[in-house]
């Protein structure tokens, strides 16, 4: 198992390493780091269960309960009287243990499958500096409104690294992937995450988690044979979510499963709100099951009126019984 | 072919054999049996051309004419002071013939693919007595709100039995299958029904009628060779569905294929409202194919303003082709 | 590669012909031949880049190019006091050349795949003269409101002939296809088109175009092994498709691959409203990705803020990798 899997957030690069990947030119070395983080509205309203300790017994090698509540909100800069949100990803190459029996080689964004759960708010400028430390050619292609030169389907080689610039519009739950080819593999290998845009006026207090339906072909045969949230087949089936009864929950939910042309998410003992995309305010429906094809991402919101523990996964079942499968366990806030 | 396939409604079940499930303290046996039917005020008002007869030479074990328009409305109790709506099912094992060539042993609930189509009114106090007779673990998962003792994931061995209570909210349409792993096999084999919940005011009148798609994986290679609505492959096809012509046809529908990512359905010559899992009152859009993943349910309305026989079918037209086909046949009110 | 793989328009089929098909009780003999063409109010206000040349390297037997923003408005004539919409097609078979490597044998409608978009106003009478020289048994079937007799699942034979006649109704982006079984067989050799019927006060002026989703069972295994918008794998991905910059383009936009279950369409550096079915004059929603299950269609509308070449395909990437991609080529109004 890898020993230093979720690098520090304090780790940064000098004006030496920048200048040997050729991005003094982006002005990040030059730039004040104002260091401000977007305070998050929603969580310090929402309550919110303290996460649970990890089980030392499941080291698979990546941590899917930090990643459910973790978004990473950059570095805010100032520059020419601008404000700048700057992040910082790295294309990996990682073994991780899907399950006791198999190990699959990843490539990821920052050592994490999903990549980190990047946040800005809708008329931010967005700066994201990429290293390519993958081995292969790769790529960071983000779903939203920019020039052509931004589009990230360029690849950058190993070793090398860019810069990626644009405004954050228009507020909703997109996302991020390797557009290097063929895309099925790079993403199926693990290159993707979420991209949030919060609305100017922010979104009601409320308990936020991040789900990201990812699917493995581990023996290439263009078939999955094992399906995860959040990077790990049957965490949350092995180790529930705590969630407050009565308390809103809003959940980003992407799904990334290549090679299934479309998966189901439901909730048990529960219906949910639907913001399609998270681009609008006003929920377009009630259900308990929603049908997602590649790449489609939703806003859902609910709260459980009663204490215990209910699952949530695709109701393509054997989707479910190959590890897509999590409860949510409703504690009392008393 | 069984004999018996439909079980009379009026079978009761007594005290001791509640007793030797150990359901007595379910107060099941000391309430009065009011034995109402809540009034299908849809129903009634509606005009609905007579089910034919049963073809004699269709003789596979199933009666999907019987299950179009048959709603279980239980039995309404009176118990300290609150109405209950009870109802009955047992699990069990038949075998039907899928057609001329296939018999396949299916798993079911009340000797019905689909189970009985429960229906109550939001806000009623549910009881479901359930019996598992089916020879393997069985359990009743309810779509809908209720605390996770009553979820149903939880299999009840066979020869056992158990109750589930809850109310019934929010209105919609709903479904119940077991949940006994592995879920995918257990749903594939039959064990699934729909269960609607009547908004407080009602809906208007309509000719109100359930379609429930199923796959049977006949060769056990986790592929669907044959698909159905409501039980028999093709059975619509061969038998079409009478129906007046400019009368309001409230369709229920429910995708329970198993293995196949999604279907749609497509009506032929028309268009309906959708609305989506029956949870508003308000329809959402019109078209003529809606994309259903498993579990997805909505219902449509439409009328026919022309007289003859119209095809209804998913448009992956290789699923209709292996028995999810049907006729509806438009007859003059006159 | 055939010489005369488009028609003219001006063919037209002289009464002794029609006399020879049995169709000279369809009136159309006798009926003056206006020779209208319903303007387009939405191009004449729109800013529209020319069609560029076809590039004389890829001469692969259809015209995407022209299919793009080719609609037939049929011809308009008056028969005792009503106004009639005419259009001829013809059921053919022809050789293409879907890649370097790939001949693949289409069974199509007036040369083209898909067929030609059919165009009319809502409330117009339609009349189709179909004239089948496929070489085997096909028929063309419409969504759409019409009597049974005009349904068109009824096979024509090859050499016979037959008129399909109905009011154009509801408004909304509908298609019409091969109803001859297996229909699975007949929608993947090529039998489809686009049939938009125009709400009475059409619609904002805008680019308007259309991209028809099919796919290729090259090897008769029941999968798909290319993919193609308007026909030809990877055709606007070699020859992008030039937009103004900031022009709004309404797509119209039909799925029509068998054999896999949905697909979605996404398009890079931005965002469309949805219109399902084009059946509303509002759009229900935003996103950048969408869900299609066979035989949706959906009116799509976004413009593009900065020049450059963008890609669209489905996220399914494994399908876009085979053929499903193309690009925008994004260019300046000055």
């Amino acid at each position: 198992m890898p020993n230093k899997f979720f690098l520090s957030k304090s780790k940064t690069w000098n004006r030496r390493q920048l200048l040997k990947w050729g991005l003094a030119s982006a002005g990040t070395a030059g730039a004040a780091a104002v260091g401000l983080h977007l305070a998050s509205r929603s969580h310090s309203a929402a309550r919110v269960p303290p996460i649970p300790p990890s089980d030392p017994s499941d080291e698979r090698g990546l941590q899917p309960m930090t990643v459910l509540r973790d978004f990473d909100y950059g570095t805010l800069k100032r520059e020419n009287g601008r404000n700048i949100r700057e992040f910082r990803i790295t294309a990996q190459n990682t073994t991780i243990q899907l399950n006791r029996a198999v190990v699959f080689n990843t490539w990821n964004f920052n050592n994490r499958i999903p990549g980190p759960t990047l946040r800005a708010k809708q008329g931010d400028f967005i700066r994201v500096v990429f290293l390519n430390q993958g081995g292969h050619s790769h790529s960071m292609h983000f779903h939203g409104i920019h020039p052509t030169e931004e589009d990230g389907v360029r690849p950058i080689r190993h070793g090398a690294a860019t810069v990626y610039e644009f405004e954050a519009k228009p507020y909703g739950i997109h996302l991020y992937h390797c557009h290097a080819e063929p895309v099925t593999r790079h993403i199926g290998k693990g290159l993707y995450g979420m991209f949030i845009i919060d609305p100017p006026q922010g979104r009601s207090p409320a308990d936020e988690m991040v789900l990201v339906m990812g699917g493995f072909d581990v023996d290439e045969d263009k078939h999955n044979e094992l399906y995860a949230f959040n990077g790990l087949p049957d965490y949350y089936h092995m180790h529930p979510i705590p969630v407050y009864q009565n308390q809103l929950i809003r959940l980003y939910l992407l799904n990334m499963i290549e090679l299934d042309p479309a998966v189901t998410f439901h909730i048990h003992a529960n219906f949910f709100k639907v913001y399609p995309t998270g681009m609008t305010l006003n929920p377009s429906h009630e259900s308990d099951v929603i049908t997602m094809g590649t790449a489609e991402r939703h806003i859902l919101e609910f709260a459980y009126p009663y204490t215990g523990k209910y699952m949530f996964h695709p109701h393509q079942d054997a989707i479910a019984e190959a590890g897509c499968m999590g409860y949510f366990d409703v504690i009392s806030q008393a």
